[in-house]
């Protein structure tokens, strides 16, 4: 089978996971996707979230994946659940691409911005590593890299992943980004952006626009951070194209480089510096002044 | 030489060391090895080991070899005695694979696990990066890296690395795991599993094995860990598959993904928690009740 | 244009930047790049520079790119000017490497070591992801990767990446390293070396040469150290090869892998234990003894 190639060969197999980068997990699935075939592209996506932290992983991959070609196959293992009954899964999307991951929250935010083409469950009696009947602990090298890497080498098909799954994927609850009125838009925050501590919102950028203000006019807007209803940053902030635009040290109001709204102090940390974090506990409300 | 190749080539060439991500080092090997072949496949088993930690260093490897295909090449530098007269070697193992390092201890469990085939020397007359004899601190880049490289791109055969030399690798001492009674055995701790502080042991499951107990059976073990001999911890814990099988924050026994004794809380960080290191003065004691 | 390659082609693309390791950055850098050609080799310099610090940039880029073939595209992205008007360019070196970076200072220890063969503004009208036009904070994907890819990919000419800047390469000011009398000279701390803590001065190998000491000659030195003039460290070292060829513990004067006069502890951290940052407000003396 591994020398009869579909047409759905990339050859790309990206790999994500809160596995870090000290120890021998990532290595050892790479080894596995070798094995499979040993002219497979491998990179990585990250391999720093936050242990056990499904959220941050759902972002991180949802947004990466827009930039690597059609056919590319993601690997996403964070998976506090393994060896229990979560379903492992490839979802193909809408784009053209392919997720491979435990069914646990993972494929939230790759589902609303690529949208779910067919998900189907992995037929771990075919798509598992010979021989690692008896380990229960790292399905990420098991059956994820190893079920990846046919899919990427072309040794299988999509549909020789197992049966469809006639039902949506798991998808973690979060608040929305929501216009409150004429002059008022409420978001949550979703990520503090390592290193550099901005602040990113779910507000998109067309949302936004619909103020009706453009991005040179030098308009200021009003800020408003809350945790869990107590508010922790007020200021208003110059809404510019990026962080040069205003001095070192002062903070700003941008579309970010998905084109969400974010803020962020030009050449400082804003996160650290107003000690604020991301989750579906943070609020942000912007202000439209009448100036 | 360089474009005749021989039947050794992988082309797969594999380093780790304690360099860190942050520095010139690793890309100045990776370089190094990319001018003598283009084509070599490059990959990165990790470069946090503790700086001069060389049983870290062979714990790591030992832990990734398998899984990668016969013929890779590992480059494996962590060198607290570059320039001094430790001998730079290349061993082929039993189950076909290569490793270049200084042979300081790095192949105390590489040795152990896939077996010596055969160790050379590397004769750095004609092994050694053309131009840098002047430098004395970074063999990683001037021997290994280059030798490894030209190993991998089929440059020089396992002969053309040096003479072979006519002893056992160099090897850490360490205390095995063994079964001291009927109901109890004992084995060391190795090594914290980064990020999630999982503890393994050096009991290989197959000694386990020898209590007659099953995975599925949901019984329990009484486990001590001490420190130099002075306990730091002594609870009655279940045996099961993986993580999932027992409620968040609680502790289970488990045969870890290269079939060792591990320790973890689920969800948890058990090292953290209990204050736990790795290293020969950590002993686990592991009894079996008569439930 | 995709298929018409030029002899430029290396398909050797290495990447650089401050965007740390547990983001969606480099990944999305790293599909663009595929997406331009998914046959280039892609490969990391390191993304761990420090946020903004673009003299750590310079150095780290300046001391790895020796080792790479030639027509390797380096793409650098430390970039606090980002969306201002800091020219984006690509420099051709003497040596036959390309560099793609703002003209920030990046390139400073790059046109000393390498030369400034050519040095062209890129063209954004032409050399800019399409589709990109609507994101103004990240250059490193939308401009850098793309063009540093299509550079390396052979899909443009050198040539073609813009017109020629007749003007050198923006350059950090620093203290040049200089011999003071005939048994004294003087120069910058210009970076401590991670994980090690060994320190490195800008006083080249060939600069110390002219004391006329060998370095199997056992002769020590007195290293002073100061911070804005105020002494910091003033000890008699000894001349060495290498970290083994003192105790551990001991210091140690030694050239180091680029050639650059440096400092370090056996086996342990030089920087910590005394307090050692680096940066042009940190000057080292060495002075020849008589003995």
């Amino acid at each position: 089978m591994k020398d009869k190639r579909t047409e759905n060969r990339s050859g790309l197999l990206v790999f994500m996971s809160d596995f870090g980068l000290s120890e021998r997990f990532v290595a050892s699935m790479k080894g596995v996707a070798l094995d499979v075939d040993c002219g497979l592209q491998i990179h990585d996506l990250t391999h720093l979230i936050e242990p056990y932290n499904v959220w941050e992983a759902s972002l991180t991959l949802a947004g990466t994946m827009a930039y690597w070609p059609r056919n590319t196959v993601f690997v996403a293992v964070v998976d506090p659940g393994v060896g229990t009954d979560r379903k492992s899964v490839v979802l193909r999307t809408k784009s053209g691409h392919f997720v491979v991951t435990p069914d646990n929250g993972t494929l939230t935010f790759v589902a609303e911005q690529f949208g779910v083409a067919e998900l189907r469950e992995i037929d771990e009696s075919v798509n598992r590593r010979p021989g690692s009947e008896a380990a229960h602990t790292f399905h990420g090298r098991d059956v994820y890299a190893y079920t990846g890497a046919r899919l990427a080498a072309g040794a299988i098909t999509f549909e020789q992943v197992g049966p469809v799954l006639q039902r949506d994927v798991v998808r973690l609850p979060y608040q929305a980004a929501k216009r409150v009125s004429q002059t008022v838009i409420q978001g949550a925050i979703i990520r503090i952006e390592k290193p550099f501590g901005n602040i990113e919102s779910n507000i998109p950028k067309a949302l936004f626009d619909e103020f009706g203000v453009d991005i040179g006019q030098g308009r200021e807007f009003r800020i408003e951070i809350k945790h869990n209803g107590a508010q922790v940053y007020d200021h208003v902030v110059p809404y510019v194209k990026s962080f040069g635009y205003v001095a070192a040290g002062e903070a700003l109001l941008y579309p970010d480089s998905i084109q969400l709204m974010g803020l962020a102090l030009s050449r400082g940390n804003f996160a650290e510096t107003h000690h604020i974090q991301a989750g579906p506990e943070w609020t942000l409300t912007i202000t439209k002044y009448q100036n």
